[in-house]
């Protein structure tokens, strides 16, 4: 990539301005908006007029909003409208939403009627539902049309269609009753008649659905498109596999930055400010550190009997980790697998017993290595006499009992919280780890007193 | 879905086939799959039996491999090759590789003999790579074939495509040369030449190439299908978004599973067994409860500043924890960005830059709404006098310190994984905690000797 950019640059430097065109229009619409990003800002509205219009329209919507921002502030009226006129109606209402007041105003001011009324309906639908992602340009067809009436009527108006792939009948009241592939179109004889090809069994989302689920739907059935229905099934857009991926990809996101007790936010790292970031990190940093006082209380009620056996000290940090860390692989796999569909809040029953007899062959394991460690690194190695044989039977006690504790916390609360409408995702490693420090320190303290008959 | 699988259940019971057959055609496979699973593994052979060829195959593919293997056993040669002589190559392949060896040879043995060769080809292809997910089924036309003839073509030989979208056009050699949309030959004139409407700047990916960065790819493309070439060039298959979108939902869980200190598994939570769920999370466990010996020597060799100070004590937790979150906000931002492409390991220093002055801005507020927590919270309203202004200062300074490094080291050591080529999502929490433990144990002490006098 590195040579395109400075190729272009050359090129531009030298006014040598149909070269430029030339290798522009070799490119992709995604791989030259990546090579305009490296480029200094003031080549960039040159360059995007080097472009043909379409592959304008493509390399566009591709970029970031910010340079979206400054090429439209440089164009003319004409200019910004031969642009969005292009766009699709989806791409439009999008970058309306992105853009400062006064730029959206000439955006629409711009825009073909047809098309500011389509940005407009859009853009009254929920963030994150299917309404919202949708586009409306798709091709429908009649019932009673045959075969070659339905290409004629494609190659007809399908030019400026996101996709002509799947076709969709619609009644007289525009209700959804069918679609067809195009496919089966062209394997069809030409008499035919749509009804008797069409798919009657149609799937479909409503427009005020989960834009997650909705992806997930597509995903499941191996879709390219599905139909967008309002409440009275008839048919105002289709979602496109494009945003169904996109949209899966930022729904994982999503789940990763709560599972790291972040705030999600919707913009490439190195494009979020400092503040930002700091803003979507320290909610959670205030709560986990102000609830630590629980572990300082258990420490503080429990400090004459540190005193008196000191060496108990030496493996607070890991015992804690430790049962942090299971508890943290059953929260992040049990939050996966809810989000994946592959576990339901019904199968709660099933889960902990499975974890349970997970946590018992951990917890083993773990223990007996435990004291081995213990006697061997601590005790031989260290020369630590007062790491004992009781000492260390304590240390993996606590172990086995708080992985136990651990993995039952672990996999539960992502399903409580589905169960309560809350996001499974916040109950990963971060919120885990402060149950489980106290916990492990309530166990570490009741099994030593019983052992070691403390003061 | 509870009510279909009860009626279809008491529809068999009573046995009413005809009617068990209308309900199931009205389902889409994946559906049906589904319903499939809740029923008693009994009822699957004759139910499977009810559905037509090609639904069958629609079904069998979305079903879990051990109830596949539950219905080949059941099935004679002559129903095994009608199902497997209907599914897609490279969803046959999946299944070979899937299945034990005696079924396997029934397998190819029953298929038809043009498959058997493409199974064998597919299989050859290393695991992850665009070559083991492609499909070799696909429409290949001509540079001097008229739209005409092209349509026909596919007309003759799309039946058993898995996807006619797009068609590739390949010169006498099988190289490569071209490709063009099934709506582009819509649009296009009966007795126009395809080379004249081909699109020949072709993006394709060859055979090795990993399936991560094939699906990225069409991602970022927003393509349908992507073709496949070998090193000379010569097209050999395409990989279909459907599949693209498996990858990319794969490649999230493995990434979300590695960032919580587990190897990766590549089957749903409930179908996986205990021993195999135990050896996937107790490798890092081990590891880390072993690492966690650091922090013991640490404490140990503070043990008498602890003695003398015992109310230091009682924020190691708190302490540790902070360090260890704000760590793994740094390592997971930065480990998601490097998978979706917005961080290169070039951007190292930009990112810390960033990461220092959020680190900045993170440890200034913490650190003082430490301070206060710590005056009002453990001094007076738990009554420890213990707990000093000295004290305070050495904790909320410790605090702010440890955040600094924590953040650091949390947003290099991903990129420095990535460098060397290890999987950065290794490098998320559970390995930041055991390192950041013991820094803010020696930062914690080395605050605390300089501003208390400890012995």
């Amino acid at each position: 990539m590195a040579s395109l950019e400075s190729a272009l640059a050359a090129l531009m430097e030298e006014k040598k301005y149909a070269s430029a065109r030339d290798l522009l229009i070799t490119m992709n619409g995604a791989d030259i908006a990546a090579v305009f990003t490296e480029l200094p800002d003031e080549t960039l509205p040159l360059l995007f007029r080097l472009l043909p219009k379409e592959l304008a329209a493509e390399v566009f919507v591709e970029m970031e909003p910010e340079e979206q921002e400054l090429l439209i502030r440089g164009f003319s009226d004409n200019e910004l409208k031969e642009v969005v006129d292009e766009l699709y109606a989806d791409d439009a209402a999008d970058l309306v939403e992105e853009m400062p007041a006064n730029v959206v105003k000439r955006i629409l001011k711009t825009a073909d009627p047809d098309l500011r009324k389509t940005i407009n309906e859009l853009l009254k639908y929920p963030e994150d539902s299917a309404g919202s992602i949708m586009t409306t340009e798709m091709v429908t067809l009649r019932p009673l049309m045959t075969v070659g009436e339905a290409i004629k009527r494609i190659r007809r108006t399908g030019i400026d269609k996101e996709t002509v792939y799947n076709c969709y009948i619609t009644d007289d009241a525009r209700h959804l009753i069918g679609t067809v592939s195009i496919r089966s179109l062209i394997l069809a004889e030409d008499d035919e008649l749509v009804r008797n090809i069409m798919e009657e069994n149609v799937i479909s989302v409503n427009t005020l659905e989960d834009q997650e689920t909705t992806a997930e739907m597509m995903a499941k059935y191996d879709f390219t498109a599905l139909p967008v229905v309002d409440k009275e099934r008839r048919l105002v857009g289709i979602v496109t596999v494009d945003d169904a991926i996109d949209v899966i990809k930022e729904e994982a996101t999503e789940d990763i930055e709560r599972m790291a007790a972040i705030l999600p936010s919707d913009k490439p790292y190195l494009r979020t400010g400092v503040f930002s970031i700091w803003s979507n990190r320290i909610p959670w940093l205030l709560l986990l550190m102000v609830s630590a006082t629980f572990t300082s209380m258990i420490l503080s009620s429990f400090e004459n009997a540190l005193a008196a056996q000191s060496a108990l000290l030496l493996f607070i940090p890991m015992l804690m980790d430790t049962g942090g860390n299971s508890g943290s692989q059953a929260s992040v796999t049990i939050i996966r697998s809810l989000s994946l569909g592959d576990v339901e809040p019904a199968d709660i029953g099933s889960v902990i017993w499975k974890e349970m007899r997970v946590a018992l062959l951990c917890g083993l394991s773990l223990g007996l290595v435990c004291f081995g460690k213990v006697m061997l690194i601590d005790r031989l190695l260290m020369h630590n006499p007062e790491v004992t044989v009781p000492v260390a039977l304590v240390v993996c006690l606590t172990m086995a009992a708080t992985i136990l504790c651990a993995k039952l916390v672990g996999c539960t609360l992502p399903i409580i919280a589905k169960l309560v409408r809350l996001d499974p995702a916040v109950c990963a490693s971060p919120f885990i780890t402060t149950i489980v420090d106290a916990l492990s320190l309530l166990i570490y303290f009741a099994i030593a007193s019983s052992l070691l008959r403390l003061v």
